[in-house]
């Protein structure tokens, strides 16, 4: 059994445990910074590593396209091309064919579509999702899912929950063949329908997979009801992965909610963008106003001698004011976005250091 | 005395020596990183200084149209601003105010120019150019000088000789009022002409500056036979600085006529579009083809496990692949543009380490 749940909270349904991979053992809750092509953008997987984050997330579709699953073969997998040693999650593919691909079509078969860049035709089965995944070489591997764009009827909802349980299933015999240590698991889908969301985790269970997602494109306010609802039938044994999710207060409310994984492209994006995430630390976590932004360049902030934020180890923290950083962002030179996405990476890594500390405590 | 003449190589005229400044001793000859408005691009201070440089070198006109002279000097100065501790040089601001600045007009006076971006009105007389340098805090401040353009008539160069002259004599008695431990250096200038180069540096070495520049923008063959002809007439025991020169070769042709100290942004611009500078280690420093170039993306470097360079020790030596920054340039992380930028800077500071060392051995 990779996953190990240690304890479960008294006061919601938070959950401390250990994941176990092939590249180490992770500990839940967590989250992943991204590194859609192999790379966090702009950064180093050293200064990744330095902040200690326990794993990162690549793109299937962004590395199937480019560099492409025979060059990630011949290369020796992801880990070893970008120099990372811990463990690694791929997404399926699914979301970004079906948000990004031009000329998308899916059919029970599987998806194709064309690389809206270059023009070139892919096709994304079941079968090729498992095969680009094991080419990355990642630790975890999700299995192929059709999600639905916001708010679809429900007649088109149960199409997509019946594609995502057969596709699940020809993923997992696709990695039963050759298994590799690696991890798999499925998505749960259906929408806002509360009874299609139980039919299709309740099938996806049966198949025994290594962990479990939550996918789908509705607002966060909808999620956090059916989270409520949903999550009790989720397996208690396997880790709950919410996709996509969020900013600092969302990861909050999801892990009360029972959820144990997390990624988002919100520190990252938003730090190139110049808007920094700062602990308010005379506010405890459970308290609304826990953390507050920062944006940049402003005119308040010329002078400002102090660090992004006091209680923060990163480069920046360490080295550079406020000022400094201001003034990177004015002169647009690209060390002012380096220095905020690393600083809300370390952000981030340090509020799912916090919130274990307090479920261990007992105080979330 | 803030020089101090160590040896005279016994085969060529270059020589070695020792630099005091407020912020430490530099050892001659040596390269100074460009940080042209108070950050080298992408880059943090940390790794410019992990990569040993001594010095780096910033811009009086850019950091005077933006932060400006009076954030400068509330901020506390440049070293503080940046954090860096080191030495810093500032150049005099003539030459970007004669070929960026809109509408320059030129006097006996002074200049006059406007920013192109904002269109904002500044002067920048010997006076303002030593007061913008103080409120930098630079260690080195040069003396504003007429920087005429390439291949002027006679006339024209003898006019801006003139001019530097009066103008370094009152930059000269500006610093005198406030000297706060800064050295300041002149500009000898000339164009192609020996005799008025002559007179030039004849006169400035009268006033009794704490090191002398060569300017110009002539092509270098036309610049080594000058240097040849003029660097013996530069005084022996003051640091004699080539401005804005140049590629791994001509920065050794230059050390070989006597010149100890040189700047350029070709590490930093060329590395940031995918140039890399490479020792060629089986090759003596003296020999032609002691380095190489490599070009980011190339299809023939796709697999390429190597790095870069296996004798450097910079952070895209030790950790990534050829393959990795090729893949980097290919998808257009700006990752690639900062590793081959430092690598690039990691290799003129060991060149000119080299450099040091064969002059101490008698070898150059």
């Amino acid at each position: 059994m990779s996953f190990q749940l240690i304890s479960q909270s008294k006061i919601s349904k938070a959950r401390l445990g250990k994941l176990k991979t092939k590249h180490g053992v992770i500990k839940t809750p967590f989250f992943m910074p991204i590194a859609t092509r192999g790379v966090v953008k702009g950064i180093t997987s050293t200064e990744v590593e330095e902040l200690k984050a326990q794993i990162i997330l690549a793109n299937t579709y962004h590395l199937m396209v480019k560099p492409g699953e025979d060059f990630l073969q011949k290369i020796g997998g992801l880990h070893k091309f970008m120099n990372w040693e811990k463990p690694i999650l791929t997404d399926s593919g699914g979301y970004q064919v079906f948000s990004l691909a031009k000329h998308c079509k899916v059919s029970d078969e599987g998806t194709e579509f064309r690389d809206p860049k270059g023009g070139t035709k892919y096709s994304l089965t079941p079968e090729e999702s498992i095969q680009v995944q094991k080419a990355i070489g990642s630790d975890i591997m999700i299995a192929l899912d059709e999600c639905t764009p916001k708010t679809v009827s429900r007649k088109v909802a149960k199409t997509a929950v019946n594609r995502t349980v057969k596709w699940a299933e020809r993923c997992f015999k696709e990695h039963q063949k050759n298994k590799q240590g690696q991890l798999l698991f499925a998505v749960g889908q259906g929408d806002r329908f509360l009874d299609l969301r139980q039919e299709c985790i309740g099938k996806l269970k049966k198949i025994n997979f290594d962990g479990y997602c939550y996918g789908g494109m509705a607002p966060l306010k909808t999620v956090y009801k059916m989270l409520e609802k949903i999550m009790p039938e989720y397996p208690e044994d396997k880790p709950r992965y919410l996709m996509g999710v969020g900013y600092p207060n969302d990861i909050l409310e999801s892990v009360k909610r029972g959820v144990d994984m997390f990624d988002c492209v919100i520190p990252t994006r938003e730090g190139r963008h110049g808007r920094a995430f700062i602990r308010n630390s005379k506010v405890k976590l459970t308290d609304p106003g826990f953390y507050e932004t920062v944006n940049f360049p402003q005119t308040k902030l010329q002078y400002s001698n102090k660090p992004l934020s006091t209680s923060c180890n990163c480069t920046g923290c360490k080295n550079y004011t406020r000022a400094y950083i201001n003034y990177l962002f004015k002169i647009k030179d690209y060390l002012g976005s380096r220095l905020v996405s690393l600083h809300n990476l370390a952000f981030y890594l340090d509020l799912m250091r916090e919130i274990r500390e307090e479920i261990r405590k007992g105080r979330l």
